[in-house]
């Protein structure tokens, strides 16, 4: 006996402890942080809005054999990114995430202990970002196709976009830059690489920063922001061309990852990994310059570092550690662009 | 040279007169019908929510092999389509749709002409709807997936659910049941069958009966409400389970689809078509019996038919047209059902 549509929104009602079909219970209160009036079983969710504030709204694609390897990463590590990523998203606008939507496609061979496992993954991110589970759709697919909706919300006015960044703005990243790309590679080459092993961890499990977000657009210490998904080389030109500015970076001063012992014999350009890996979703913004001696050197435990300026010039170029000013040539992620990095 | 994801979403945001990645413009005052803060171009969209209105949000996957055939369905339709059945979850919920978010996976074959013909349709639909494109997510695969997520508003405490229904409330539909799927099947034969025939209308550009479910919620007409995806005989199953109730339906008063000349000779069974069709996006929705009498033979031109009431008994009955009663079983669309009825 095949299994039918409702039972798997059943499965996942249960694990999300949502009301199921079996009679959506609305709850007419909704607490501050969970705004959520009516969530699985109906034709759509409902959410009430908080006053005061605007909606963040971004959707985006896990797909495997693009986003991601069915033998390569555990179902659990599916389940948080494909929610991190985009609650990043929500982050990277200041926002604070307030529920999601799941759509997922897969085979009949994985809506067993596949999806348990990787529904597990998704509801330790979902309890961790506090953003509950509001609904999605389901269907079957010879592959595991994942699209996440996230909503958020950000004080009316307080968002911050990619575009405000002004020449003489200091450009800061939060974290430490290329550690997910050090993750991938080390799952590819994976000899002596368990599961576990952390530096794997940002590349299976990257936590969004949403604290670091909220922070700097409720201060508004920051004036453009956005969330490194892509590499800082594609994603950098991004915020410029919306801000219509240029950059200079140092490639001193850039925090790249840092490389495990095993792994020093193979020489790792920590640089190019730090300007070209994707998937590190850390935050990039920039700070007025008479603003930016107030801004710390790290906040809640993450590092906040200073690695370039602004320009009127609307070029990108990269001082080398020897002095060297070259441009900045986007070779991160692109879809669809002939030497994209596929994971 | 190969296309860039960059170029895409330009291509995009600039079909539908939206700012782009060049300076997305924010608009302070957005008007009322458009509450668009923030369209295409930053990491997320930014929407102002209406006060006193909830947030309605759902998605739709729309998938190549699964929902539509890259062959038989012209892109312009599959572009109306994947937006419409999103809308009509919306609809279901008695709300107005605001704004989407697309999600579009495609070979690189399909970036030029096919993406061009589809954004048409989409924006045909959109432009119809009242609901703008606010975001998305674009990446490259072997097939063409969508998934569309649609965030429309309805009146705080108003949205009409699948639970509301109460034994001895008259069960009502909107338009005909089965046209859809009489579509479908002229295209499966497709013998003497154009793209323009008027028996693929509904198959290929349903509309969603916005206008009828917002009526129904703001009149507070209705008990419950759901809409019609997966045909009469597996959604009806649905609403009552949610509701706790039971149904009894007649095969003589359910409104069923004309079938045209060139087709008859055939022998189309109109009722198995109406009770069993996929896609048609009607409206199924409960009234209580005093205010039954009250409810007009259509609106704006769309027939609303009695076809039966509520029961306490938690049995679904169908009667013959000759006064025979037996259960109604669910023969509709069940993506991981062993005899899904895939289009």
């Amino acid at each position: 006996m095949k299994t039918t549509e409702t039972e798997l929104i059943g499965t996942i009602a249960g694990m999300f402890q949502a009301p199921s079909q079996n009679g959506p219970a609305r709850r007419r209160k909704p607490a501050r942080l969970n705004s959520l009036a009516l969530g699985i079983g109906d034709d759509a969710a409902l959410f009430s809005p908080t006053r005061g504030c605007e909606t963040v709204l971004t959707c985006d694609w896990f797909l495997e054999g693009i986003h991601f390897l069915r033998d390569k990463h555990p179902a659990d590590a599916v389940g948080w990114k494909c929610l991190a990523r985009a609650a990043s998203d929500i982050a990277a606008m200041g926002g604070q995430p307030r529920c999601f939507l799941l759509s997922l496609a897969l085979p009949e061979t994985h809506a067993g202990r596949w999806l348990r496992t990787f529904l597990g993954g998704l509801r330790r991110a979902s309890r961790k970002l506090k953003c509950p589970l509001a609904g999605g759709d389901m269907t079957q697919h010879c592959q595991v196709l994942i699209n996440i909706t996230v909503l958020g919300e950000v004080r009316s006015g307080h968002a911050l976009l990619r575009s405000g960044a002004r020449p003489g703005d200091i450009l800061y990243v939060s974290g430490r830059l290329g550690e997910a790309d050090l993750g991938l590679q080390a799952l590819r080459n994976s000899r002596g690489v368990g599961p576990n092993d952390p530096t794997l961890r940002k590349h299976f499990f990257p936590e969004p920063r949403i604290a670091i977000g909220r922070w700097l657009a409720e201060s508004r210490f920051a004036t453009a922001m956005m969330d490194l998904s892509d590499g800082l080389s594609t994603d950098l030109p991004r915020l410029c061309k919306a801000s219509r500015v240029g950059a200079r970076i140092h490639a001193s001063r850039i925090p790249f990852a840092r490389v495990p012992k095993w792994n020093q014999a193979k020489k790792v350009d920590v640089v190019s990994l730090a300007l070209n890996g994707g998937d590190d979703y850390e935050l990039l913004f920039t700070v007025s310059p008479h603003r930016a001696r107030r801004v710390p050197h790290s906040y809640q435990d993450v590092a906040l570092t200073a690695i370039g300026e602004i320009t009127a010039e609307r070029t990108l170029r990269l001082i080398s550690r020897h002095g060297i000013e070259t441009d900045l040539r986007p070779s991160g992620w692109d879809p669809f662009a002939k030497s994209s990095n596929a994971s």
